[in-house]
């Protein structure tokens, strides 16, 4: 299969194979319907409209987010479910709110604290605002969020009243600690645990509202090596939608799964150092090397034929400059198949940092690029 | 000190102290003018018009680009004599003729190939189309560029003839090696054979117009160990405007001559594993850790006073996720000098990336909050 229309792209840039991102969606939602729980795609990966939608079968419904900029991009195309996963600190709510008003839309919020419970509270008494409210679990991951057995969820709950424009709806737990490791035995032990530990939290809670209570889990890795999600609302997760080689390497996909590539140019040949140059470098790709722990052949990406997409055996960027790769080569027959102004196409580290100093996707589909979506960047 | 209208900031954001922007620029220009060279500020750094300005002692100048895409941003405001010092390919000629023609400037190219050597002259040809053109000498960074010996340089140079509108102008380098060092005698010596090698490598040339003869070299570095510059027609660096930790764990700079950091605030406190989380993460900070090499304190930032930009003794971001920084703490007493809602600063390990996930600088001077600048960011 050859794209006829590649090489009138400019590189550096973004390539997003449709059906692939299709099938990736599918196989989410698939799986979540199957353990009789809602997803909630997290669109930090993406950051795109178009992307979000296929995400959700073609449609508008819930989604995660992880900036208020984020929050806004989506409200305004129609967004009204939106859960704002990093906890909140009381300077926020003044935008956050601002962004619900505007849009008629809800942006759930994350606390793990009894201080900013507070300042959420006495915001809303002030505004007459409506916030709805997650209490932030850590299941492991060591970052945000509080032990399941922490006195001060209880706390955290007993500042919020039923009845009040500010509701607190339930719990909310992150088990991003499932991509440290390839063990499958291990990530199927780290999910169950995020279920358990998000489920016993809950019955921490005081002056809490049964009828609205939420459970909301979630890790692409956990999602999809959980055999049972009884009791959890909803599950949050992203990379699945795109894949990298970070999950690759953790056989959480295979590398023909991987929807997103870089498309970049050959722009010169080293002939005494055997090195072949490319015009994408830290910028293009991101610094992340997640995926060389468990595949050190990674480098900051393998490099692939620009229309399959198919990885090149043994050809991987061993540097970077902001904006030069350098492939090194063992066979000079590689500057012959690869010559100055050929093209190249780049599987990433970790899709969510590389698509983030792009602007846009060009979307390839049926053997050409279609099309251009656009995506957001920045708080 | 203390910053009147920094709390008024959405954080992450970038702060650019004005003073120090200024200091640093005053004394790269200051070296140039003692060795009786030409500094083409780097503006891959700033990407900001404003910023490349005051490189420039407020003037429109000659400038250095990295992407096609700064040519034409800086194009685009007045500046007229841009050198693009990447290797150029074929299919670039177009969009790069296209700024030129359009903004009436000259975007000096640079090429180290026979091959793309008789494409820019066809396109001339065909075209009717000025171009100035630079050989990439390979001084000893093992990245782009010939040996100065290497006998391509004279075929490259016989493709191109005199009184053409494409004129072959002389030769480049970079040390960019220059950076994995903290050696001074080092770096003096790679700045040494910098110099030689670009004087020796003009040699090979044939075919070649003396009047206009450029030998253009640098590196922030190399650029401020040279005791001896004669014969270099102008020297591109970049980093010295912002300085980062990088350069500060080379001993390039000091610390407090960084004029760039992140301002992130606390957004929780993880009293269970003793650290502080703040809303800096990948995104905000890139993953880049290259100042710990020499600074393994370094981590992904270190964190400072907000008011001062001094650092905290033994604080640092041991740990990034795409929205989060977390702060390892070795007493609890963090949590009272940082609340939650508090605001820090960050010094980056490597300001160039840093400074690509955001749009603008919020730039500081005499205490406050004065303006916002904006940069360019893509290709």
């Amino acid at each position: 299969m050859k794209i006829q229309n590649l090489e009138e792209l400019d590189t550096p840039c973004l390539i997003l194979d449709k059906s692939l991102l299709e099938k990736n969606c599918f196989n989410a939602r698939k799986k979540c319907l199957e353990l009789n729980t809602i997803l909630r795609p997290h669109v930090k990966t993406p950051k795109s409209i178009e992307i979000a939608k296929i995400a959700l079968d073609n449609q508008i419904g819930p989604i995660t987010v992880s900036t208020l900029n984020e929050a806004e991009y989506f409200a305004g195309a129609g967004f009204k479910d939106i859960l704002y996963a990093v906890c909140i600190i009381p300077k926020k709510l003044k935008r956050l709110n601002f962004i619900q008003q505007k849009y008629s839309c809800i942006i759930r919020i994350v606390v793990d604290s009894t201080y900013v419970a507070q300042e959420i509270l006495k915001y809303s008494n002030l505004h007459n605002a409506n916030f709805e409210i997650l209490i932030e679990i850590d299941c492991g991951e060591g970052r945000s969020g509080l032990d399941y057995q922490d006195k001060m969820i209880g706390e955290i709950s007993r500042v919020f009243e039923p009845n009040h424009k500010t509701k607190l709806l339930g719990v909310l737990t992150h088990a991003g600690h499932s991509y440290s490791t390839k063990d499958k035995n291990e990530i199927i032990s780290i999910s169950n645990i995020e279920r358990k530990e998000a489920m016993a939290s809950l019955k921490k809670l005081l002056n809490f509202e049964d009828k609205s209570q939420i459970i909301s889990i979630g890790s692409t890795p956990t999602m999809f090596l959980a055999s049972n999600l009884d009791g959890i609302s909803e599950v949050r997760a992203g990379i699945y939608m795109f894949w990298d080689l970070a999950q690759a390497s953790r056989g959480i996909c295979k590398i023909e799964d991987i929807a997103l590539t870089v498309l970049a140019s050959v722009i010169g040949h080293n002939h005494q150092r055997k090195r072949i140059i490319i015009d994408a470098g830290s910028l293009a790709l991101s610094k992340d090397k997640s995926a060389n722990k468990f595949m050190p052949e990674a480098g900051y990406g393998l490099i692939c034929n620009p229309h399959t997409a198919i990885p090149f055996e043994g050809l991987n960027i061993s540097e970077v400059h902001q904006e030069h790769g350098s492939i090194k080569i063992k066979s000079i027959d590689w500057f012959d198949k690869l010559p100055i102004g050929s093209q190249v196409r780049i599987l990433p580290n970790h899709a969510c940092l590389t698509c983030a100093a792009y602007e846009n996707y060009n979307i390839l589909e049926n053997g050409s690029i279609i099309d251009s979506w656009s995506r957001t960047n920045g708080w």
